[in-house]
């Protein structure tokens, strides 16, 4: 070893605050707005939309974001800190004085995330980026980029919502009783009051339907979409989904990703979880022993807590890992968390 | 940023097998020993007791060590690795090579775990310390020579059993999904078939029965503790017991350690566990409401594979920290495990 660095990898005292942007801001932009909200380590300065952007180096207001979004239908009619744009990524990422940002991006296309990648990289722009992504195709797409992301200064937390994210680190640290694993099997319960507040993510449980796939969810109206919930009560059942959880516990090398399973149900009309969300790992010890060890979250834990709280649990850091040189790609199941004050 | 480095921080791609030490080889070590007969990743070469040592760079073999260990009392009888010695630890760490040590040490006296970590500074060996240690005040010394540790090129890794280790990583994974930490509830449940595989664990868990401190326990004969073990029927029921893992979610900046609370039930006379090990992480969400996620182990995971299969994902977390110069001293509710192969 040549030389010895700071002691502490995970040595959490900030000098000042992470300068935080949010792109997208529909139900998990929001919902991250107003958890930075409860932060002192971490500073809401930017955000964009569809349409607009809006920037303020000392700080943006949830509530008056919030309200513009909802009576505007974007960020760029925020007063004095929107602009309307037909680029906003772009425009906010040269704009903007930002550490890291969170993704809270629609993922369908399913191309989506590994685009806005790619607009980072080109742009120049150094630091930490976040996603709360599905689909193991959407992981792959980005391990792609793994050296353009390292080459381009960007470390990028992939993975790092409640499913992929929280329970598959939670399989990570479970995984550790065993000499093999069996299988890992995620069982999650969503209730949502209104499902029109997460438009984009029921189109994405819809396109796992039997019968359904990305192109057809993306396609469908509000009027589809609500259709196919009255047929099915507001109920949507989802089996062998394709999910990101897979790959990440492959590339921690904890199991093949074909031991990994991911189902739930959805209720779009009843805040109330109709199961309570879980993580079952399974596995043979070193005694030969079968045994399995099960992580279950409250119920009372919404879905924007489950995503936003590990999502900039990650962003943290990622940020220790970036301020030591430390780009390319990481997921979920590879590095701990740092609890954000 | 200067540069960038090796993308992937937890790149787990080794190109030979880690050497593994182990120091001590009581019911813990010689269970260590038989996890790592399964590893490719990892090679046992050395171990040391009381009375002796043995070193094989090419591997030893673990049935050989404890049947020797049973039949002779030390593993310097070992033909021909072992050693017999007055200075085991300091003779095993001058004449082996060793990239890493699983310190399986009675936790008794509560100073020894800092000594053994003052041996290795002294020394002048660098690389990784992996222990399974219990109590708050041990890893108050240890945090008290942190500098030093970093100083000597050491990358000590505190707290990496099942509890604290497993738990505690369980913990902070947990609360992720919370803004504020309510509390956190350890409880465990051991089941053992024979108290006299495990004497000195036994006399750590009686160090911390009301009217008993680590003093007493440590001075009681074998009938002593027989006598009290006839008392309750082979149990042991402990509460708010002085465990680790509140100042190591301190640490971690999760929550003061006055809200982390250890109880357990010790079978000795049942393999069985009497109940189900769980930690309870009870907080408020972003929004106001409280939730608790609980995490729970297996029962058919022992003790043995609880302890050892995180402390060697420890070690193999801390060796590649350790190769990119990070020295100093760690936790488990700091840093992601790696799974060993």
């Amino acid at each position: 070893m040549s030389e010895t660095h700071k002691a502490n990898l995970m040595d959490s005292t900030l000098n000042k605050p992470i300068r935080v942007g949010i792109l997208g801001f529909g139900g998990l932009g929001q919902a991250a707005a107003r958890v930075l909200a409860g932060k002192q380590e971490m500073i809401w300065v930017a955000a964009a939309d569809k349409q607009g952007w809006a920037y303020n180096g000392t700080g943006l207001d949830p509530d008056r974001a919030i309200a513009t979004y909802h009576n505007q239908g974007s960020l760029g009619y925020l007063e004095p800190a929107g602009t309307l744009s037909n680029n906003t990524i772009a425009d906010l990422i040269e704009n903007a004085a930002v550490d890291g940002y969170f993704l809270a991006l629609p993922n369908l296309p399913n191309t989506f995330m590994a685009s806005v990648a790619r607009q980072f990289i080109q742009s120049g722009w150094r630091g930490v980026l976040v996603d709360a992504l599905k689909r193991t195709s959407a992981v792959e797409q980005l391990l792609a980029m793994k050296d353009e992301l390292q080459e381009a200064g960007i470390t990028y937390m992939a993975g790092c919502g409640a499913t992929p994210g929280l329970l598959t680190a939670a399989a990570a640290i479970a995984a550790q009783s065993y000499a093999e694993i069996h299988s890992v099997k995620i069982t999650f319960g969503v209730g949502i009051a209104n499902w029109e507040a997460y438009r984009a993510t029921i189109r994405e449980d819809i396109a796992h339907l039997p019968g359904y796939d990305v192109e057809q969810a993306r396609q469908m109206s509000d009027a589809d979409v609500e259709a196919l919930l009255d047929q099915t009560n507001g109920i949507l059942t989802l089996e062998n989904m394709e999910h990101a959880d897979d790959i990440m516990l492959e590339l921690a090398g904890i199991c093949s990703r074909d031991r990994v399973t991911v189902g739930g149900v959805v209720d779009t009309r009843n805040p109330k979880k109709p199961l309570s969300t879980n993580v079952q790992i399974t596995g043979r010890t070193f005694e030969g022993k079968t045994s399995t060890h099960t992580f279950t979250l409250g119920d009372e834990t919404s879905m924007a807590a489950n995503v936003c709280g590990p999502a900039f649990g990650y962003l943290k850091a990622g940020i220790s890992l970036h301020q030591r040189g430390l780009c390319g790609l990481l997921t979920a199941a590879e590095v701990m968390p740092h609890f954000v004050r």
